[in-house]
């Protein structure tokens, strides 16, 4: 019998008690031996709860106890979590978690002590909940040649965009809608903003380059801005709008950016509606594949961190090799980066039109029936360019990328 | 240095060799060491081939060498891939293979052999081509029980009817394109008769449930009664009709069929067109995980069969636990399981509506502006019910499965 620690017992940290209590006997045979939980810490009491004996209120008792072999953590942010990890790292326990701040900023120097020391650092559910995504990028797609890794990485997002556009509801509506069903937090900000996707993001291109890539560089843009107008015009073009977490190669550079961007019927990510998540991977061989699944959720997610937990049982004293170097990977200028982009620009459409053909190469040029404005696509331009040619150019209302 | 020995210098064999020789340098950072080709087996020889040198047209001098510490298996068949598997795996040497049929009927036994002498037997390419799904079964999806896996298996059908729905043609039009354009062979039998699909179902069923499902079990039928008739009902009904593999537990009985379904078009299959392979899986945590790309070709199957490879390079010594045993799993009797099904009628629709209402609980009763016949949506059924009332009634013309 091997005995855990949650740390944290809150939505996702219950969670894993669930599914370690529900599926026991699935999960004994998978791991080889049975799993108990031995500590939950968390500030709060929990009586009446099956875990209320096994509640502590600080660290040392489960770092101190040499029958703890793995801890498995979903306290969330970086402090005191990284204390925590690394402490149990250097105590030779084994680590799960699903935390994304905490894996996007220290996860290269956890994954080193972790080898150190010839145990294991796992975050399978730290991207895309309980998508097998981690795994995958570091066990199966091995021959391949990553050049590209996009997204929808956010549930709380990608659900208001889902209902935005089937339901024709303004920002302000679906997201009050989504606090509501407890979709969305009281302060939404991680996630419309998109510094969810944004770490999220970072994790997978660290894992496809095999570098640190750091959020702080990465552009990031959220969907805030995004109204019912920009949804008409989408429909229109028969686009849907979703908040992409991208990072591409192109001649040696890695480009990466977290935006809204519109998205054509025949991307693979088009399909990808409500809390759901996709993520898609482009290698030089095995081309396109796609990764579905609720990337958030309680029991999802905790479906992700226990099948760490069986990995880690299976490779008590066998370190899993991650390619995941500290080497900072320094990202090609966002500026330089190229795309097409979806521009709303005011005045007449017949007067207008050559204007903005000759300067945007503009085409798809359409209205949605107010006379005062009107929509197009422009060539592919770097981010500098159309930022340039924006500015020279008067009563531009709107931009948001095109998905490629 | 690895030295490794591949079987079949066909389409994947020459695959596996170009992906070795194209990302080298990755690949060996992946593995840890390099990896070279020292033998190609192939009764013909390939005279300017950079492989010249190393074909050898029998399998001893590669079973003889103890340098080969890994066998690729890419002749497709049972015979004789089946007797050098097992002479390799006996000889201690890892193999990693392509093979559905050779995986289907012996993964089983192939495994345990692998088990017994701590080394490897792996067939990532063998369902799914490039994508990753048995991997992620036996190593990411392992807290859930998994109640359901069906997948669109077959690139070929799944082309033929992209085309029939996409472009209003008929099946032998569709057919004979897809023989030219090398999607199909000349005696496509295997793909559109279903046979392929039933052993990948066979395959993936084995690994979810942990037991040998045979494929000679499933019930299997092929897309060679869909007729454009068909695609314009379904087109008219919002479905779309593609050729699924499914297994799914119903009340701790396993049921599974290969046949081609009406899919709506929520259903996170109905978006996998032209030949791209989708894999859904269900658990009873984690919920739904769709998993999509390219299920052929030469490269992305390749990539598979590398990965493969340095996996075991990683594991020479130890072996990847694999639940598969050869206790058979008895399977639900398919007559016994119960689904909706799409019925066409001949006859007239106000004639016979209330007929067919009393008989079949039929809905969305629909006409394609044909006088002669009409189609409509059944009550949920189990075969057997269907099939009886089906017999009772005049005029049935056809029936498809609905996709659940």
């Amino acid at each position: 019998m091997i005995k855990i620690a949650v740390l944290g017992y809150g939505n996702i940290g219950s969670g894993v008690v669930e599914v370690l209590k529900r599926n026991k006997d699935h999960v004994t045979k998978r791991a080889g031996q049975e799993i108990e939980v031995k500590y939950v810490l968390d500030l709060r009491d929990f009586p009446g709860d099956p875990m209320e004996d096994k509640v502590v209120h600080s660290i040392e008792p489960i770092i101190n106890d040499p029958e703890v072999k793995i801890v498995v953590e979903t306290m969330g942010g970086t402090t005191p979590a990284y204390e925590y990890v690394k402490a149990a790292l250097e105590a030779g326990k084994s680590v799960s978690t699903s935390n994304k701040e905490l894996v996007a900023k220290y996860g290269a120097e956890l994954l080193e002590l972790a080898k150190k020391n010839n145990i294991n650092f796992l975050f399978e559910a730290s991207v895309g909940g309980g998508i097998p995504i981690i795994r995958p990028l570091n066990q199966s797609v091995t021959s391949d040649e990553i050049y590209e890794i996009t997204g929808i990485l956010n549930g709380t997002t990608n659900y208001m965009l889902t209902k935005m556009e089937q339901q024709a509801m303004s920002f302000d509506a679906v997201l009050k809608e989504a606090q509501e069903k407890g979709y969305a937090e009281r302060h939404p900000e991680a996630d419309v903003e998109g510094y969810d996707a944004c770490r999220k993001i970072a994790i997978l291109s660290s894992l496809a380059f095999g570098c640190q890539v750091d959020f702080n560089d990465i552009y990031t843009e959220g969907i805030t801005k995004i109204s019912d107008t920009d949804m008409e015009y989408a429909k229109k073009l028969n686009y849907s709008i979703k908040l992409f977490g991208t990072s591409r190669k192109v001649d040696g550079k890695v480009y990466a950016m977290v935006s809204p961007v519109m998205v054509g019927k025949d991307h693979p990510l088009s399909n990808v509606n409500d809390v759901m998540n996709g993520i898609l991977v482009r290698g030089d061989v095995i081309g396109d594949l796609m990764f579905y699944g609720a990337g958030a959720g309680k029991l999802p997610t905790a479906s992700a961190v226990v099948a760490d937990v069986i990995d880690e049982v299976k490779h008590l004293d066998t370190n899993i090799t991650i390619q995941w170097s500290k080497n900072k990977l320094e990202l090609g200028d966002f500026k330089d980066s190229k795309k097409q982009f979806f521009v709303r620009v005011s005045g007449d459409i017949e007067n207008r039109r050559k204007e903005m053909e000759d300067l945007f190469g503009a085409y798809n040029i359409v209205t949605i029936g107010k006379d005062d404005e009107f929509g197009f696509i422009t060539n592919c331009l770097s981010e500098k360019e159309f930022e340039e040619k924006a500015n020279s150019c008067v009563g531009i209302q709107s931009r948001i990328r095109l998905a490629k």
